[in-house]
């Protein structure tokens, strides 16, 4: 093979990997989203909100929480504002900064996002049933590394050409 | 390990391997998204649209098209819409039933997708850089088997109870 041609397979292999990501990624994704709809009336941007908040008892600041979510769609401050009416979240200020605002769940907050995320695992485990564990490890550790990979690459576009 | 024990770990395992494939995925979407908007003024649905009819030459039922871009969100009526608008797509009446529609590439759709394409695969290179073509062929392989156990499992909850 040429060197030419050896470039051209890897760059149509790395396109087909990606196309594959993203077909798994949609179509789990998908079947997620219509069961937090049908079964409990919630949708994924809102489970992924509560799953940050759940991760930091001490609450965020909001600028922070829409950091952690950035990629995840979603308008965080309309979320935050729906957790909030229905008692699922509270706004605290912060001590030493008037300007800024801290959320996090309320008990109620936290007993529902368990229920969620218990139901939520439940169904992961129902579409990956057949990936033996040692198979899920493994390939997530190849997910580990597409990310980072993506990542890097990412960080490196964004610096001055000087600094590359 | 118990077998209680066994069952809980390959949940948890299950579930990292979903939380890695969708942080991958949402990282180099997002990524791709910010590259279309701000090098072409484009979105990824209105890409994928593209993408979609490029493969079938003879155009697409308006039908058959939302059903093969039924996980990729955006509203696809909208987006051909624009299309048309653009010149890129036309919608031809179908011969033999006067309701429907078939909307395919225009030459122009033809040759804007082929740019979009080669600067897609092309940032997609680079954002993989790192993985060596066998490990994408390898991970690609993984990733099918996800998806198809995911879309098994699927038709599978959707059938009545009698039949599963």
């Amino acid at each position: 093979m040429s060197g030419d041609r050896a470039v051209q397979v890897a760059s149509k292999e790395r396109l087909r990997l990606w196309l594959k990501l993203l077909k798994a990624s949609r179509l789990m994704e998908a079947d997620l989203r219509e069961r937090f709809r049908s079964q409990f009336d919630t949708t994924l941007p809102r489970f992924d909100v509560m799953a940050a908040l759940s991760r930091k008892p001490d609450g965020l600041r909001m600028s922070d929480l829409s950091a952690e979510l950035k990629v995840s769609n979603g308008n965080v401050t309309g979320i935050v504002d729906r957790l909030v009416e229905d008692g699922l979240v509270v706004r605290v200020p912060v001590d030493h900064d008037r300007r800024a605002m801290i959320v996090r769940l309320t008990a109620r907050g936290h007993e529902t996002f368990g229920l969620l995320a218990a139901e939520h695992e439940a169904w992961i485990d129902g579409l990956l049933g057949g990936i033996a564990p040692a198979e899920a490890a493994e390939l997530g550790r190849a997910l580990d590394r597409v990310s980072a990979e993506a990542a890097a690459h990412m960080q490196q576009a964004r610096k001055p050409e000087g600094e590359r």
